[in-house]
């Protein structure tokens, strides 16, 4: 079996940092590192096909807004404050990043009463949204259907295209396709057998994170379409609450409309199903019929990092390994900021905001034997 | 330009007939003029790509018989009757040939009023059918919905995977992928310039062919699903009258299922779109719903070839070119009886059954001018 104490692949120098992960999140991480001149490895089997390959790039704080989670929404206002300058160093336009708000519409007179629930949370948190009255709705989207009973427009949710993201990134940082099967203090073992050393490894595996150590992150799957019509038939990013449930629709620059997404508990499935391809066309063609006719270019699934309390688990964990994982339904949103609070515990700086509530420390009362045994398991 | 007089291509010995259009059609002929000593290459840009991949191979006259169309329905029930013999020497398991009938299912109290319409049409026919009630139908098919309200079991009506037989019929005749231009007498003049003659030609060039002549085949467009689940998930072959669409079901011995159709004047367009799929989904699951968690695995779309009385189009037309086009939903179905056809006419035989009521003759009086003018325009 080959093995070697450090990483002295012949096409890898000697990183600072191993970042375990190549989604949007760890490319994020070491693309920032390298910024900041330390060097870093991201190792990936299949580099950005995971969650970040899915998702379709809301980068929405205040369409991500629940109840009972005001500190994910000040990580998520924070998160969403640091896209400019990272859209601006990869080329805003090259990642398809458009900062033209979010129509969130009710259907029917029940989902008119969750989106009344909806507003007073944006009032309780101060967040700036416009209510609109059903005809505003279709003046600002006019392929919205004549039954929707209003609107809100929130003008701080954002997006971008991932896939995009993760193609400037592959090209700015150090990379290679191997899957890594053990995690260990600053050791990482590959499927290959080797066993490579560094100075801070940093987790970032996304779904699989809670199969390379003991944090109790799980799967969380996601089907998802992407449609296409002529550049512009959808005019406004759409998210749509529908008998029930919720649906979006965000249109690209060239004529791409991604829509998602279900949320299933189904572990490591990325099956596409006859019953979730139909619930979301159902959705969307209720909501927005006049897409009928738009090709359905893609199905796809992926499977979100999901944590018990809906909170991304980013620091430091036992044996001295640096996480950065749980990102749930916005890893997207929250991977520039991520990366800077990494690169600030790497360098053993203070995170421009507090982290605490991220912790992996939150989970360590209910795991501690399993995070005891980590150096033996490792 | 290259050119020649004579069929004189390397891989392809100078044969007695071309056949035009590389089809489940144009390859039964092929195979069946060989059968009896007479050589033939099939010519196609894209051989068995058309309506053949995209069919799900329904084998179902009774299914397939509409008022006023008695002598489509003797035609297809002729071709069925060649089908044990066809898939025989094809090999019937290898094809995923079955003789299990087909059920079909009324999902309302307006479609059982069409299935009763249905039935009144059977039996004047004389066709054997069983009527069947909503219990009788789920014991059948147990993944059935309970509101199915009654239903009618063809015997007669059998299936087949049309890929299999395409796949088959390649290995056993002579092909050459190359795109046919135009056809004039007994010469074809292909894309990369060259005139190829021969002692035939026949044009079974599907939905292409009024292209290639001046036929009146149209294409009908055809949205179809591809479902997977555990071989046997689904039992019987199942036709619904769903709320006043209809809709099929085909299982494959493999646990593949195939789900069509679309309807669709829409000229020479296979877009996949958002529509075409909902509403074949939401059929399906309205009347088969234990199949929402099978894995769609496909969505493709095919041209049929439609005539304007809905029957084939097989025989002599003028310049001597044989026809055996406009198949319409049926291309599978009679591609067998239709090589027979094709074959006796070529020996100077009578066909097995009268195929006058197919002759192209039918539509020359619509389009003499253009008959008259076809050496000039070939």
């Amino acid at each position: 079996m080959p093995a070697s104490s450090d990483i002295s692949h012949p096409d890898v120098p000697n990183p600072d940092v191993i970042v375990v992960g190549g989604g949007i999140v760890g490319l994020s991480i070491a693309w920032q590192l390298q910024q900041n001149s330390i060097s870093a490895v991201v190792l990936d089997k299949a580099l950005g096909s995971g969650a970040s390959h899915a998702a379709a790039g809301m980068l929405a704080p205040v369409n991500e807004a629940y109840w009972g989670e005001s500190e994910v929404l000040r990580l998520h206002l924070a998160a969403s404050a640091a896209w400019p300058e990272f859209a601006a160093a990869l080329g805003a336009d090259t990642v398809d990043y458009h900062r033209n708000g979010m129509l969130l519409a009710a259907f029917d007179a029940d989902d008119k009463t969750q989106l009344a629930h909806l507003h007073e949370l944006h009032q309780q948190e101060g967040l700036t949204v416009e209510t609109l009255r059903s005809q505003q709705c279709r003046e600002m989207e006019p392929l919205l259907s004549p039954s929707v009973q209003g609107g809100i427009f929130s003008p701080l949710d954002h997006h971008v295209n991932p896939r995009l993201v993760v193609q400037e990134l592959l090209k700015a940082v150090t990379v290679r396709a191997t899957h890594v099967e053990q995690v260990t203090g600053n050791c990482v073992t590959t499927s290959d057998g080797q066993t490579l050393s560094c100075g801070q490894v940093v987790v970032a595996a996304g779904a699989w994170s809670g199969r390379l150590l003991d944090l109790p992150v799980r799967p969380v799957k996601g089907q998802i379409l992407r449609l296409r019509g002529e550049p512009g038939l959808l005019r406004q990013p759409i998210r749509g609450l529908i008998r029930g449930a919720s649906i979006y629709a965000i249109p690209r620059s060239d004529g791409e409309i991604v829509v998602g997404a279900t949320q299933e508990e189904m572990g490591f499935d990325t099956r596409i199903t006859a019953g979730g391809v139909y619930e979301l066309l159902r959705d969307l063609l209720t909501l927005l019929p006049g897409l009928s006719e738009a090709d359905l270019t893609e199905t796809w699934a992926g499977l979100r990092p999901g944590s018990p309390d809906n909170a991304p688990i980013i620091g430091w964990g036992p044996s001295g390994i640096c996480f950065a994982s749980g990102h749930f339904r916005n890893g997207v949103l929250t991977a520039p900021i991520t990366a800077s609070f990494v690169t600030a515990l790497l360098q053993k700086q203070e995170p421009c905001i507090d982290i605490g509530p991220f912790s992996p420390s939150r989970f360590v009362s209910a795991t501690s034997s399993s995070w005891r045994d980590l150096q033996a398991v490792g």
